[in-house]
């Protein structure tokens, strides 16, 4: 066997080159004397490794100096919780963007911990579009955050820019993080699963304002205390290091970055992901053949979902692909039809090689 | 530079059979075509690695089939809050022994969720032991149940036996799980995080009880809903896949497992354990050169906790020690001195290496 092109939309593919020094720290890490997950986190190895993970996400992302990083478990779904029980009190109000699966993830849970509304949804046309620039959005006075999702992994879509409003911006950017160019200046709190484009599951990321750090700590009090794995504040203050972190998680994610900082950082990334993405939507438009999903205002650089007009051949196109070494391009199981995700270490070889497994099929079975 | 002995108390010491089966799969695994990190959770490939994981910990572990497996991310302190906030309601008592400092993280954060007591303490004793079989606890009629702690690794105690009372039991067995036979039918739940005895961190494991699981969904519609990564009922019903689960940590610990299994279990885990650590302790009371922390009837098979009589010697002994590959001897933090870890996968060598470094150190030193 060898390697297929990945389309996964997650757990997804991963850098080669980082594979292939995970290879080599399995059994002894520098001069550990033991491997990689065989170390304890107070180690002065393994805190080399936590202290290079966030200065290389700072300076990938950019994240101002004021602005805290946190490494967790528990996913985005984790997230959806804690934002909400240490971003406000219970009672008080957010406001949520509503433009598929996740934000609507986001929305259930915090609507156990606050008065959570929804300023904008998608889910009448079928979650084909995000809110766009300039578009107004139904924001309470009372609100104290606006929670926003910035690609939709399920439905194909990305929002093209940060939501304009009021109050502070709480941003789900699991599936778009590293991706291209963001303000992190403008988010009170950003976080991200890291298995789409920073490495595998089991570590998100969490990067929180001044504002929220205060909120963490003052919500957290009126809350009668939270779970300590649920209090941003006091795992920050503890280093991400209250109890044991997934070392081996964060290990991947500080060589993913090395990486993408060595190929030139998001506006190399941001560059590749646009045009490719580019490449393969305008092969879905040139044919009636192909449904592409997402209004085009709205499509997503990272997940590309489409459907065939006739869709009893969707099931015989996924199948072939798969044997032709192009894997995963099943939809999300809620929606059926087609998702090609085309995070940073897809090589751009697999977006041409789908192109071209595309035009093949359609001539064949068109 | 070679592979040392390894007494970290955790991240620990993984089986190397197992850590060179984790080379083979990182590029490749099976014929996913892809590696084991870049593979969906959702994924037939993935699915059979979660499917054979909680087999083979049912197996090894012989859990009744009654009794529901989790697997969990958050470590032991994500537990602490989430067995109090599934197992009783606001307000509900429980009663905790309190042996350590683990004992004592789980009991700070139960007190966030219900009324927590204190039945039984070993602080005023420096926590030099744990409960005897047959000694009295005092559960209140109230309690809805009984926390314990099985090993506790700051101090090297181990309970003998779990304690018999009249209310349910609920056991933090992170550090000595896998190690010596239990009776996971005695008990409602047993937590672990899997970085001893099982695996890398950032997985946890939860085997519940029917009772616990009713009173999990009971517990959290009194609570108004928990978070679903603290639902026990919502995780274990969802197959520990309501969200994307640390998919490496799950097949670390599959592959962990396996290994068990095939070295013949429990029993001859416990028989090795055992010997060993009494060698160990045969050591240190053959000289009052040392001097173990453990009264003799709460002395852990897993961590052996000791000092020298002149404390200024613990630095050189432990630096020496680390130079002679006999790694992270030091004591935790908080009480200094040495711990030697000597969970499953420490090879017998390793413990016949540290008496004789201890005996050459104490001749040259004494």
């Amino acid at each position: 066997m060898s390697r297929g092109f990945n389309f996964s939309a997650g757990p997804a593919v991963l850098p080669e080159p980082v594979l292939r020094e995970l290879r080599e720290v399995l059994l002894e890490f520098g001069d550990a004397r033991a491997g990689l997950m065989e170390i304890s986190h107070r180690s002065a190895a393994f805190e080399a490794v936590i202290a290079s993970a966030e200065a290389r996400l700072r300076r990938v992302l950019g994240v101002p100096a004021e602005h805290k990083v946190g490494f967790f478990q528990g996913g985005a779904t984790q997230q959806f919780a804690m934002h909400a029980l240490n971003l406000a009190r219970p009672g008080e109000a957010a406001d949520y963007v509503i433009t598929g699966t996740w934000a609507e993830g986001a929305h259930k849970e915090a609507k156990k911990a606050l008065d959570a509304g929804v300023c904008w949804t998608s889910a009448p046309a079928g979650h084909t579009h995000t809110p766009q620039p300039g578009e107004p959005l139904d924001v309470r006075a009372s609100a104290k955050f606006l929670h926003y999702t910035t690609n939709n992994t399920v439905y194909g879509t990305q929002c093209p820019a940060a939501p304009e409003v009021g109050v502070p911006l709480v941003a789900d950017m699991s599936s778009d993080i590293g991706s291209r160019p963001l303000d992190v200046g403008r988010h009170a709190l950003i976080y991200a699963g890291a298995q789409k484009n920073l490495g595998p599951s089991g570590v998100t990321i969490a990067i929180l304002s001044p504002w929220a750090m205060e909120q963490s700590a003052a919500c957290a009090k009126a809350r009668g205390g939270l779970p300590v794995v649920m209090d941003y504040k006091a795992q920050i203050d503890k280093g991400s290091m209250y109890n044991t972190p997934n070392t081996w998680g964060i290990f991947v994610l500080e060589r993913v970055l090395a990486w993408m900082e060595a190929e030139g950082g998001l506006a190399t990334f941001s560059a590749k992901n646009r045009a490719r993405a580019a490449r393969l939507y305008a092969a879905l438009d040139a044919s009636a053949f192909w449904r592409p999903h997402a209004r085009p205002d709205s499509r997503s650089d990272m997940n590309v979902t489409f459907r065939i007009h006739d869709p009893s051949l969707e099931g015989a196109f996924v199948a072939e692909a798969e044997a032709a070494g192009l894997l995963s391009l099943a939809g999300h199981r809620s929606v059926g039809g087609m998702r090609a995700s085309l995070y940073n270490a897809l090589p751009d070889a697999a977006v041409d090689a789908l192109i071209a497994f595309m035009a093949e099929f359609e001539a064949r079975r068109g």
